[in-house]
């Protein structure tokens, strides 16, 4: 059934070639933009400060990602958010290295004032830190299964009444009513930078064709599945770091609603 | 004709080695600096205020491409359009995005009355801005024919009385009295992120060894027909997008202007 | 002997998987983060102004390339050094383009004031100006012999109380004790972005596993060796710059400590 809304959620993708406002660091940036054009979606990064509004208006998503946060991104991230609020489209934010820098959760809380965010993608150190929990994470990267990762991804849904994804081995998803669990995936993700920007970058693509609420709990079920599955194709073709970047790409660009039937292992359950 | 002169062109990019100063984006700025190595350019990014003007200077061309537009950068490139200005070097812009951000239509002008530009580059979204036309694009990308191109090509190269290039299935270029198109290339380059930045970047290194205003028009030939000729030279190589930019790399390495001769689908006009 | 401690060197990254904070360009940053995993470190870019010195304190080292340096990079950068020198770990510093816009040497000085820089890793031309020699060097490449390279190597060394690296067709490293001549390499590492960026992220990774200061000269030395090996396998599968860039990344994933002891080209003399 939700894999079912995810696969559709994933067409619906290429066919309304929705255009993604991009506020994201600059280490992964470029493969965020070609991830989102070998899905379907439009991106485009705009982060100085006086345009940031406006184009927020004009976009169909915001994806706001801390990488490398400087200033200049950290106000146009605010006046983006307005933006993105005040003409209806939703919000999603990848807390990159909330867990080793404590201050990036209050940024995330101050966006959320702002405008409301609709999904937060982060790897389970970083969910573990929003929850309020230790993980014992080291710098920006955290992929193994933690204990009490699935209450922390509650928790962190509720505490902001949107949909959580936090990816690992399984990666967990719950919009504070549902739990999905997903198991697609090899470890050669986590030996490429920007496999976690690059799955943030998608779910701003599946966010931004979600016709409401509910449909945004499979618009992140589409998103990290499709990385999932992107990762164990590109595993069939490279097993070498920088060719596998090279494949990840190609993969997602084969990648239709179809395939994520076919191969999506993904689990759900009402809590 | 010009298909001799934009070969010649080409040859003494890799006779020359020039040092092309770039003020770009984050987001492709590293395929724009292969794509000058690959071209036999030499690329230096540069956009510190306090040393832009000065760096301008020792550069045979400066690049100035608003992709993503931050407050140190749109200072630095009006100090290095001074300093290019100052030491007759020419100055080529991309005004990405001012089709969807009317602003950027401003910067290029005061850049323009800064320092005078010798070469606009963009896509034919971008260029209908510029013009004062509207063409219903959305966000950055626009590659279809748009009617009434030929005109605002027409009416940019005589605004701002200097070579326009506008980029597309088939591509326009002007220099106010005379009209070339080129009919080059695969739509594989709408789905990688920096085929356009690409073609910006080329088009500094080719009007880096343009002698004069005259060759300004052939350098804006040689570099987008490269650019159409690689697409489809990597198309022969790659039908998926992250290998495609790999090949695209690969393939403008080994372009020369006999190749350009046998492969170049350029026609050429007076008006 | 230097060749048996760098192939320590190089195990221990693997072992240790130090995290690198690195304050970078934004040209080559994507390529840093991929060589260091591909290496078995963890890299992680902060240039928040406000996050730089917590975050250094976090790293096993600090990597700081002048590549493009702006105004928040400069501080931040100024921050993450104290924080590294608070908590005892080597700072190294790529003063990227110090040949050809002499503000940068000034920068390196004041680094070095502040906080004490272990290892320098920079281009021959950038070696000369650091130690106040004309090398006729255009941009930021050089990659030539250059009549008394060794000197200015050496003096440098010893102005800095540091290691020194200056690569070139023949890399030179020198601690003001000993010198180390490596010939490993090929010419298609100059003819894509950020081989020398690669290389000195990779110092960066193993002066974070030196134990002392006598084992940072072997860094360097590891480092510098590394790249020139992973050039040439990357050669024996790729002569065209985009496949060699992947397939570089790919080498440097399979580069063991018993690949330096077979391949390595290093010969090293007290002086």
């Amino acid at each position: 059934m939700i894999t079912q809304k995810a696969s559709a959620i994933l067409e619906r993708i290429r066919e309304e070639n929705p255009l993604i406002h991009c506020i994201t660091n600059y280490i992964t940036v470029n493969d965020c933009a070609n991830i989102l054009l070998s899905a379907g979606a439009s991106p485009a990064m705009c982060d100085a400060l006086d345009e940031a509004y406006d184009f927020a208006r004009i976009s169909a998503a915001l994806y706001i990602n801390f990488g490398t946060y400087i200033k200049e991104q950290e106000a146009a991230a605010a006046a983006a958010a307005l933006g993105a609020k005040s003409a209806g489209r939703p919000i999603v934010v990848d807390p990159v290295g909330c867990a080793a820098i404590p201050r990036r959760t209050g940024i995330l809380d101050r966006l959320h004032e702002l405008a409301g965010v609709s999904l937060v993608k982060g790897n389970m150190g970083e969910i573990m830190a929003l929850a309020g929990k230790k993980a014992g994470v080291k710098g920006v990267d955290s992929d193994g299964a933690i204990p009490g990762i699935e209450e922390a991804v509650l928790e962190t849904a509720r505490k902001y009444g949107c949909v959580v994804a936090a990816t690992g081995k399984i990666d967990i998803i719950s919009d504070g009513n549902r739990m999905a669990r997903i198991s697609n995936g090899v470890p050669m993700l986590t030996k490429i930078t920007g496999a976690g920007c690059m799955t943030g970058a998608l779910c701003a693509a599946a966010a931004a064709v979600a016709r409401d609420r509910d449909e945004m709990f499979a618009a992140a079920v589409a998103a990290v599945s499709v990385m999932g599955i992107a990762g164990e194709m590109a595993g069939e073709k490279a097993d070498l770091p920088g060719s596998f970047r090279t494949a990840l790409i190609d993969a997602v660009y084969g990648i239709t609603g179809k395939t994520l039937l076919e191969r999506g292992k993904i689990e759900c359950e009402k809590i």
